[in-house]
């Protein structure tokens, strides 16, 4: 199963070390503006080497577009597009071959399929997101027309934390940082740490926020295709965390807390939808570690090769994307809510 | 959309104040014993006025079968059901036609739908669970023959924690009170700031873990049908949380730590899976509080009627049940990667 | 699988000898008025015993709601409905518990399930064609407001079959006999010949035609959501059976022929759709015939109880849901082409 | 909606005069030998120029494989491909900006979309057929490892028809033939009928019949995913066509007639699975035609380029293709009926 979406649908495919990673979008509206330097500039902000924070792989990831697109509008047929992979250095995996590393998805590839292509991660790479930060890219060309953004920024890489939440900080400068963290000091304290971890061969894990601004009352769909928050408010009262209704003049209705993160019964309800996704720590590290092999026998291996110590810089455009692609999902899908 | 999975699938409907709430589950494997007596008990762990820490309304909810059972054992045809509502009083609920409660979905089922059953939340309620409780309890029927295991427990009440991770405890004590959790001085904790939640007419909240012993490894789709995990682990470095392969006699491999929850790349390793579920507090608060009507007027409200202080208790059998769901659709769902 | 459409999605349960026969709507726009005596007037002319052409049982068919519905209104929730099976003579199918019924399902159910429900066809039963009519009633409610109607009619039976297409008939008179053929001197020839079937213990089977009026263009999904038509033409000449396309005043197109019958690359194109259905005659004879046991051996068999000797009559109001609901469903679709 | 199939998916993108058709093929088995020979001799039976019949566009049609295969064997995840557009006369379709053909697709797609490419039937080109041949390709590699064959023939051009069912013939020879008729006297008959439509500028349709042999019982969905026939039998009677089962030693079951054509009840029976599938005439000629512009006005065109008078005997292996997919998909879908 390699579609996400009901309505807006992008089915993906590729390996990192294969011809090429890509997919189809499909539902996308007819008519849009198709904006292909914005296209690239959101890889851009995907892509590896764009600071030394992160891997020193060059890929270019140029996204050829083949179908759905007519005289620079979208014309509501399905948008097959490719990025080939270029700076693959597959012998930089022949050792993995027959080794299960660590917190990977070697093994488990491996006993479900009955083999696998080790080569970087195949099918498992983080490779695999550039075809959600080219959905992503389209479904923000359609919500720019409706006036909905969504930004995402990081919020704590390890034990550093944003102390506030996005209503502190001007989100704006989260790009002017290679962590993309919008307060400038903070940035450095993270990018700190993982320019430490990388010393050590270690990584580091961290959380990325995300704020949607613009999103009308009224998407989603309650039960089975809820929009949802998360952990927050686990330990707190009703009393506390009640998000109370309010007037806003002309009839409007906002709430005071914003608790509910713009979702209430799995509905947005007008307000910001904020929240946050945790990353685990990178499972590449660049030091020996112990593991087992097809055979069942104890290894040691030490992985090669370029990797990022802490993924988070990288994932922001990633997390924004499949925002925006959920945003128009259910945005297309509450029309069908009248006739 | 109100149907869950992908093979084995179940539609729900109701309201909590229409005739009745039911669905349908299709995709049940053919030739399974049907245990009513199960399905029943299941469903008595989630029903209300259980114990004196849930809401006092006395529901029977008892199931009824209307097909897709044949002298005992599913045929294979899909399973309808509904349990009739018939303790509603709906008339405690008068007051609510025009008013919008804080962090219930009122003004998002308004805004999306133009209308609404007001009484009880309606769709909304979590009344609904007893769809999943019956699909849920149906799945374990399939599991058991499978050796398949999924169980819940509370590990969270308000500030109220269990120290350790489910292998610390003996989760079948989680039965014995009415907290359901494993540590029965913590229950008595946690059963003591739930009642003095009630007396104060405020609302906790809390955290449910949830352990699947015996899933083969293999289940999960990778990309767009990941099984997963969580927040844990954000914090950390990989060189602490990755979880390391160990052989382990008779080329089976298993994991040092289990920190991956048994889940690697999104598909089961063999491992318990582990996961944990946060709940936030119960909306409705015994006390006054100020909200918006429908005409955007500031006013003050006091809900009547029986309601539960702390959802955690009743819940623990709808995660059990979610995750069996999710556990038979994937082992079905991996059938089909090989002919 | 027992979900049909994408959007507005009827999902059915029932077996004809278990307690009832039910389903889930899902899908349905919120705020449509429900029409509960137009509702159990279709049933009525699906149900058995309503002319001496039909079976002779006698089912009342009554329709209860249980959701989704509500101070007369559809609430865009999921409507439950069922219909209990009350007058069952499930005796008369004893015999047939290890006999496998020529062109019947009882052969593949066994194979494909490894165990069935032999009383009445179980799941295969047409009976099963409840759910249909009951979702194509709220299709139709729905369709009502857009103007679009759908109008099915009997247009061969046996051999009798119709001169000419649609246009050439006043469709209404199709309800003014029991065939429901609109023309008076071939629906009662039609009726003779399905009288002398019954006398006869045979069967026979016949064409139904199918007319959409009002339904704009645009609807349809072309490559894997095509609306379609038929074998009508295979013989033909590109030269005689193109629709050339004509001005109609007022910048309107319509087309000379309708030969396209209102569908053009699987899209509406503002015609009058049109198609036909063929209906192969009932497999269940009352009279000896041949067949082979579950042990293989060959043995015979005569049918008993009360069944139709032709299903054209009761099948027009199901063509005509099963039409409604893909209409509905494409049209609710079409909305999401644009933002 | 580009998706056909349920757990063997292939979602298709591409305009006849785009960059590339392509798609993405998700749920193939893992394991199974890919045979890129058979592969390209499967698109060679589908290109244009293959024979006099047939348009004389020259298009190698070289499929490209992007991902899911490694080391000549499918992995389980996704197939990307593409086929890149090189023969493609742009600027033939010139005069068709703003023309709306008869009986093509140009006048809906305008209406759905507001604006379509209207070089060559851009999304509604049969060049879109390319991604189900390639599809069929791969659910064939996997059917011959469980002994399924499908073979489909050309049975009808015009008024030309073969006189028995495919039993009467010997299969194989329909690819001895520039029509895939396996009957060499009405292949020539057929031959001279496309010919002179040709040299007339007309078109002719027809009817392509498809077998398929080996294929299990059990297969298929009841209710709303059936394998399903078609027209025949609407004249006859019950006793005529009930498909009576017969002993077949060894506790085997077969039918006397196999009028139901191998499915029963939407089931395979295990018998033969027979149909046919008609087509209507090209609606492109090469003779002046009078249609409208997107203005409204009345115009007269004549058709540029290179196109075929008839379009069955590429369509056979298209017709195979689409068979090989849903039979796959069934038996994939059929596994999870059981544990």
């Amino acid at each position: 199963m390699n579609t996400f979406g009901h309505i807006f649908r992008v089915t993906s495919f590729g390996e990192s070390h294969g011809p090429a990673i890509g997919g189809v979008i499909d539902g996308m509206p007819a008519g849009i503006e198709v904006d292909e330097n914005f296209l690239q500039c959101e890889m851009a902000r995907r892509r590896p080497g764009q600071s030394d924070l992160t891997t020193q792989r060059q890929e270019a990831d140029n996204v050829e577009l083949l179908s759905g697109v007519f005289e620079g509008k979208t014309t509501g047929t399905p948008i097959g597009f490719l990025v080939r992979n270029t700076s693959q250095h597959s012998a930089d995996y022949d050792n993995l071959r027959r080794i299960f590393r660590p917190s990977h998805a070697d093994y488990t590839y491996q006993t479900k399929y009955g083999l696998r292509d080790h080569r970087g991660g195949g099918r498992s790479s983080a490779r695999e997101t550039i075809t959600r930060v080219v959905g992503g890219a389209f479904a923000k060309m359609a919500l720019r027309q409706l006036g909905i953004t969504v930004q995402a920024y990081t919020s704590q890489v390890g034990d550093i934390k944003l102390k506030h939440d996005y209503k502190a900080y001007n989100l704006k400068l989260a790009e002017y940082n290679a962590v993309r963290c919008p307060d400038q000091v903070k940035a450095q304290e993270m990018a700190n740490l993982i320019n430490a971890m990388r010393l050590e061969g270690d990584t580091v894990g961290g959380v990325i926020s995300c704020v949607v601004k613009g999103c009308p009352a009224g998407l989603g769909e309650p039960v089975a295709g809820k929009l949802g928050l998360g952990f927050a408010g686990a330990a707190g009262r009703g009393s506390e965390q009640n998000d109370a209704f309010v007037p806003d003049g002309a009839s409007r209705i906002t709430t005071a807390s914003n608790n509910s993160g713009g979702i209430q019964g799995g509905i947005s309800n007008g307000q910001d939808i904020y929240f946050r996704v945790a990353f685990k720590p990178v499972a590449t590290l660049l030091r020996e570690q112990r593991t087992v092999d097809m055979d069942g026998n104890a290894v040691d291996f030490k992985a090669k090769g370029r990797h990022d110590p802490c993924v988070l810089p990288r994932a922001v455009p990633v997390v924004e994307a499949m925002t925006a692609m959920v945003i128009l999902d259910n945005y297309l899908l509450n029309k069908t809510t009248h006739l």
